[in-house]
């Protein structure tokens, strides 16, 4: 069975992000590996921690409830987000990562950021950049 | 109908994100739109024409017998890949574009180069990247 992992923060390219995996998970009947992966591997505050497991914990049962198989990880471990989604890519012979491209807040312009750019080139399988503003689009297309 | 738009070029990379493509249009019931963009829109020099139109052509019958309705065209209109491919996405509605991440060639490293970066944050749609050594993964996945 194939893998698709897709990196996930609770803003809305995460959320777009996560959309778009989980429709194509199901399109081609392939395992999700979600990854919620925390900046610099900093310690977390227990009250962040509780706030980062009720999150997962709707993930999971949205994606529970959409049909879709799928395995959701909260990967705090001193690397960054890149090095974590290429590393479950590896692990999982993915068939392809899919990521949110953020807005840099101010301007509302989007950026392509350096661990945007290090997953695009370093990822071993293709990689699917999906923009926050595709959300309405994607779900007006199923 | 959902469309699929391909950058293509006659170069590993290229020819790893139409086999990507073709892959996701026959997944998904979707058209083809292959793009075929001269750089800078600089004016073909006539045998340069001829072999553009032969591989063009050989393209067409690779998808023809792939089963993929394809749309395959050249562009050469004064705009750059990017815009080529952002203006075709627009129009057609595309589902997503797949373009080909390239390798600097003397160390064979990987670089997103600005077209990629231009199409990655300005297209009205999702990107999937492929890299040319994706080729024979993709491959034998199918």
């Amino acid at each position: 069975m194939t893998a698709i992992v897709v990196g996930y923060v609770a803003k809305p390219e995460g959320r777009a992000a996560l959309r778009r995996a989980a429709e194509e998970a199901k399109l081609r009947g392939a395992r999700l590996v979600v990854i919620h992966s925390e900046r610099g591997g900093r310690d977390l505050e227990p009250e962040e921690s509780l706030q980062h497991d009720a999150e997962l914990e709707d993930v999971r049962t949205q994606l529970a409830e959409a049909g879709v198989e799928a395995d959701v990880r909260q990967l705090v471990r001193g690397m960054d987000v890149a090095d974590d989604l290429i590393a479950v890519a590896e692990e999982s012979s993915a068939d392809f990562i899919v990521i949110g491209l953020r807005k840099r807040s101010p301007v509302g312009k989007l950026i392509l950021g350096s661990n945007a750019q290090r997953i695009l080139l370093d990822a071993p399988c293709p990689v699917l950049a999906v923009k926050a503003e595709d959300a309405t689009k994607v779900e007006g297309a199923t």
